[in-house]
């Protein structure tokens, strides 16, 4: 796993920030921390430095009984109606938004039975979120897509790592903005696969006490899916979907954030992966600010065509109990690499983020058998062989 | 939870070392760190310090066919037969290998159809282990009891964290033996608690690079137990014993070890401990040590007569679905304490110990709901009161 990707993203619920799904249910948390990003232009900037130990305030969240139109502060708000001139927080707001609302239809149009709980959560300052779980349906046992808009301040160091900046002056803490979607969705049937993915986009202000210094952006995100049973067809129209979505943009994509998405999902101390991949890419701020935010909208819109077509081919499956039983072993795996490895869950358990939110990322149930080796051959097996060595599947 | 306790346990089979449960079917490992006692003598030193990421090397570990008499190494083997003038190390071993002997017995004999399963491995130049697992018997779902015998080197930090050296000279890196038992039983019925223990004893060599440095010894370990409902006959039996143990020896150990371990077996990000506590202790050397080695003695040789009357008072009570997923959603936190707070565990996993060994302490299966709130009043919400706000039993 490259330390780039292991230390600066997330693929819990709660997207952007482990604090960002938080609602006045929990406990208040008053203080809270930003996860840095890291960057290998500076190597020790990292989760457990004792720079990264130093907390930032942050407001209280506060429960809201309706959907707001937007969790922007009103000076960011340049347009009542994002349009194509408005700001690029305000169309990003809008896309995830709207990105919510279509898989959440989608997954309940599949489902026929269950249908989504949705918690509104606000901070008095800016920024809030939309929490929306599914449990316990007719085809997922456990589906949930938060969406989320954060203000906060991170430390110079983090500005920094983002950019070097034009001056060796350090600037003090620096506000930002970052607005991102979440989403795990679990199906029953062991041959259905669950799927994850997070977009999210990244704004600091310009450091007021260095002139000239600049403002920076950047996005992150990806799409990934965790089958128990191979279906080469499957896996070939998921990974399809992703190249298709990269290729409109540039033809390097999808083998980088193919490559990304392998190493950033491995379960280090099991020599695996958590399932067969996809894309997933972080730190982007090296091309078009308008191409990648349509690059990410173009991912977050791929969610549905890459994924309800496999499962609607596989919710009705006849399986085993032995079936099963593989799904709750693999499930098992996605729980440790959540709760060990996955930055955003690992990060908001220590800092006192809303733990339903962080942990709606688990599946329903999972499973742990002393030394369990899938006789070779078998479907079983070639799964894990699959996420021992992660494939080219188109 | 006090630091010294975060920092210093651990509750996974893995009982000293992550690397002390490996055989010769996992990979090679071979080079792995300390993981240090963390001392408020020396508050800096602990597991994420850069200090405490100098590895150290340690030998591959070769599968046996048969338990050798003895894990020591002939030098330290003053007497083939322990006897009450055999050294420390040796009275150790011979105790946690009765220990693992008895309580196996014991659960045999209750099951009444599952058998362990048993590995034995050793190290060329000393030390090695008996790791036993009882999986899918009639009255537990996954039972763990292991052995271990360490032979390793530790940097100089951890020798002087332990006592004061007598001077300020910073010594070379310090050889240590250390040794012991642990072990993790999860039952099938959801009103039969689990039990965890763990007896350890560490000793270095005195620092050769400075003349009058003493060698330095220490005892830790503890026995708590996790029920999914609350009998309270139960809970007193279970802590009383413990109680009687401690009570032999010095009145100030049960209360002062109780404390302990609900201060180490805290889900913080729950704000809730794994279960209903037990004894808990760590670096004792402040005592004398023949006491010290009949104390742990002493509190092995309780684990059958606390544990076992419960197991078979509770093994064959009628329960509900209801009950089962309730005792399956407090697994999902047994996962999460020993998957995020556990030090053995999560050192084990960063460090290339044998993964199926140190993992053998998660629960067969574990359950995960979305913000799942027991009704007040019920059985379930008891359980979690007692775990939220620790109680006296005795």
């Amino acid at each position: 796993m490259s330390p780039t990707t292991a230390l600066s993203t997330s693929s819990s619920l709660t997207t952007l920030f482990p604090f960002s799904s938080s609602t006045t249910k929990s406990k208040p948390t008053n203080f809270t921390q930003f996860p840095f990003r890291f960057s290998p232009k500076n190597p020790t900037l990292n989760l457990t430095s004792s720079t990264a130990r130093s907390a930032v305030s942050i407001e209280k969240e506060v429960l809201e009984t309706e959907r707001p139109d937007t969790f922007l502060r009103e000076s960011d708000d340049d347009d009542k109606e994002p349009s194509s001139t408005s700001s690029v927080r305000a169309r990003f707001e809008k896309m995830i938004r709207d990105a919510q609302d279509s898989v959440c239809q989608a997954i309940e149009a599949v489902d026929g039975g269950g249908k989504f709980k949705e918690d509104v959560w606000s901070r008095p300052g800016g920024g809030g979120g939309i929490s929306r779980v599914l449990q316990d349906g007719a085809v997922w046992e456990k589906a949930g897509v938060n969406v989320s808009v954060v203000y906060g301040v991170m430390p110079p160091e983090a500005y920094r790592a983002a950019k070097a900046a034009a001056t060796d002056q350090k600037p003090g803490p620096i506000p930002f903005f970052a607005a991102g979607i979440s989403s795990v969705l679990h199906p029953k049937n062991p041959f259905a696969p669950t799927l994850h993915f997070n977009y999210r986009y990244f704004e600091t202000d310009a450091p007021k006490d260095i002139p000239g210094a600049p403002r920076q952006w950047w996005f992150g995100g990806g799409t990934d899916f965790t089958p128990a049973y191979i279906f080469e067809e499957d896996v070939k129209h998921f990974h399809s979907t992703q190249k298709k979505a990269c290729d409109k943009f540039d033809p390097t994509f999808y083998p980088r954030f193919k490559k990304w998405c392998d190493d950033y999902f491995y379960i280090k101390h099991r020599n695996e992966r958590r399932g067969l991949g996809g894309i997933f890419f972080d730190d982007l701020n090296d091309y078009d600010q308008e191409m990648l935010l349509s690059f990410a909208s173009e991912c977050a819109n791929s969610v549905v065509p890459a994924y309800i077509p496999i499962i609607e081919k596989r919710k009705d499956t006849p399986f085993t109990e032995q079936n099963k039983a593989w799904q709750q072993l693999r499930r098992g795996r996605y729980v440790e690499f959540n709760l060990v490895y996955d930055r955003g869950t690992t990060f908001g358990l220590k800092t006192g983020g809303r733990i339903e939110s962080i942990l709606v990322s688990l599946p329903l149930s999972a499973r742990w058998e002393y030394d369990h080796k899938p006789e070779e051959g078998s479907e079983e097996w070639k799964l894990l062989d699959a996420c021992i060595n992660p494939k080219e599947w188109i």
